[in-house]
């Protein structure tokens, strides 16, 4: 059989030359792996427009290892955070402040509506103690997209510093971290960079990283100490994970070659469009407006039918090749399908006509 | 050029098996991935001879990551941990605790001399504070190997609990937690077990582990979270190194194979042995005493010859197809071999024909 295409927001597909870059062996203290790691972050600030003004931290472990590391890092003991929370990851971000014991608000939105730029300049303006505003700009909880630029703005109008949780768009959407003052950047290997997973890095203000001496709770997700050991030896400060690296370098090579973000966009949002066309013509609607969807990771509505269990479709559609997502909303039955991965209109089609006739088969679609 | 052969003590030379387990792409969410990190704590468990009493719990990141995590969750707010430092890696796990605000002493021996357990009784006596001890089984910076049976019953005895660093011995030396009453052994996936690096886990106690809920300065190394997330779902509570599990999973098969711990540890000493008489006998000296030598990696002292340098000669031998890893002593001027990782032999033979006449060709060995 096949191997499966995975239709979720990563861990993914990845091509054959992703995965074959894991079949060499790296010493961690040689030079060699020291120039793959520095060309990797050289690529990663490129990507996101931070060169002058930002530095690249990568550190081992999941994404969220990193919005760890850039909140405890970058918000001072005595700072105060606000965090725009949409859905699972803003929540999670807040969970983090918790266990850190900084101070910190939410402002909650549901799940189909994005944050508004006019509340946030209004709950800047009232809580002064505020230093840093924490933000998903994609919520792979629904795969909202929320206006980045606009509440930027917003931000850096009213002086404060902001946190962007790019973990499911780097790469694929625009972000420039200078024009929009975007203080920290987190975001992974294994998202719209197609790379594996197993690390996730920082884009950070220069200025704000070398300020944060000192903050970090944690010997291991100590940013400002990575940059400084890396600055100073080429190495990482730990065992890094040499093989996702090398597989990064190899997808980083590839999102060249293919056109940069621009390419990868475009080859995304003719998926997500592939994907809300042929299931929506057959009855199965997008659980968001379509305004406020990113190519990234759609959330569709179960059908309506009273059988309808996501474990069986999702092991009957998994028995002919393809790995769906299950919805995360609490309130409503969703299913989600991940649009990102080294795949495209073939696969995307292969998906919908399984889907589909997987659904007519067990009866809960017309 | 082939691949160098990696003489350090991981990130190492894996065998082409253990890479080619990283050509599949697996689904975080699927079943089937549950079922291969169930699996793989199977194992490790039965390893570390914890069944029915332990745990394994594994981590995203380096080592480091899960030494932080295990110090972090068991020893309390309220809790006292005596390190015994005999090099850099228990200097590291002091470094943790101050990081965490936990308090700490140290009982620090020289280079060259393990921790004795009658003066570790002593201090037991004396501070009755100390809840934890904290040990580095193998030292990798020098590759002695400390008393861990004697002093683990000492720290029983005191009524203690003992949190060991195995990170460079477990799976090759043998260890028995439950025997030992250690409360915790940390290790990782790239060691003696010869997977590749992205993970760490922690065999901990039951019983200390539920006691230790809340105890987490952090969300992502919350050992307990985790551990009740598995539990639960059977899956990690952020995105799995996935690729990196899937090749300890071949690791371990091939671990079984050789003949587990015994085989594993045969073919280190018999490449320790090999390296030892053969550079020995080339006017290499060997750091420590044999009998505290562990055969993992070895400190051998430099050629005395006042034109020595570790960078010219590294890189020599570089060239000629095998990395070797630095001294990491202050006081003399060292360097090291490892004899672990898919390499016997050989691969031995051919490092010490390099190292001895690269060292011959540079006029720095008679």
């Amino acid at each position: 059989m096949r191997e499966p295409i995975l239709l979720t927001p990563g861990p993914l597909t990845t091509s054959l030359a992703t995965k074959t870059a894991m079949l060499t062996d790296w010493g961690s203290w040689d030079s060699r792996f020291n120039q793959l790691t520095a060309s990797v972050c050289h690529d990663l600030l490129a990507i996101a427009g931070g060169q002058g003004s930002h530095v690249c931290v990568p550190l081992q472990g999941s994404g969220t290892f990193a919005v760890e590391a850039a909140v405890a890092n970058l918000v001072p003991r005595g700072g105060k955070l606000l965090v725009l929370a949409g859905g699972a990851y803003g929540r999670r971000m807040a969970d983090i402040a918790r266990y850190l014991g900084r101070e910190h608000s939410l402002y909650t939105t549901a799940d189909d509506t994005p944050p508004d730029a006019a509340t946030l300049a209004m709950l800047l303006h009232d809580d002064p103690a505020i230093t840093h505003v924490g933000l998903v700009h994609c919520e792979t909880s629904t795969g909202m997209l929320n206006p980045l630029a606009e509440l930027a703005a917003v931000v850096h109008a009213a002086g404060r510093r902001l946190i962007v949780d790019a973990m499911s768009s780097f790469g694929a959407l625009p972000i420039d971290v200078a024009a929009l003052h975007i203080d920290a950047l987190v975001a992974s290997s294994n998202k719209c960079l197609e790379g594996v997973p197993g690390m996730g890095f920082v884009i950070v203000n220069q200025a704000s990283l070398a300020a944060s001496r000192g903050n970090s709770h944690s010997l291991a997700l100590d940013l400002a100490a990575q940059h400084d050991y890396l600055q100073t030896t080429g190495q990482w400060r730990f065992t890094p994970p040499t093989h996702v690296v090398a597989a990064l370098r190899a997808a980083l090579d590839q999102y060249l070659a293919e056109g940069g973000q621009p390419a990868r966009l475009a080859r995304y949002a003719a998926n997500a469009a592939q994907l809300q066309r042929t299931l929506g013509e057959a009855g199965l609607a997008l659980f968001l407006p379509p305004a406020l969807q990113a190519p990234i990771i759609l959330t569709f509505h179960a059908p309506a039918h009273p059988d309808y269990r996501f474990a069986t479709f999702y092991q009957a559609v998994r028995e002919q090749g393809f790995v769906l997502y299950p919805g995360k909303l609490t309130t409503q039955e969703t299913f989600r399908v991940g649009c990102i991965g080294a795949i495209d209109q073939a696969e995307i089609g292969q998906a919908c006509h399984v889907i589909i006739s997987t659904l007519r088969q067990l009866g809960w679609l017309a």
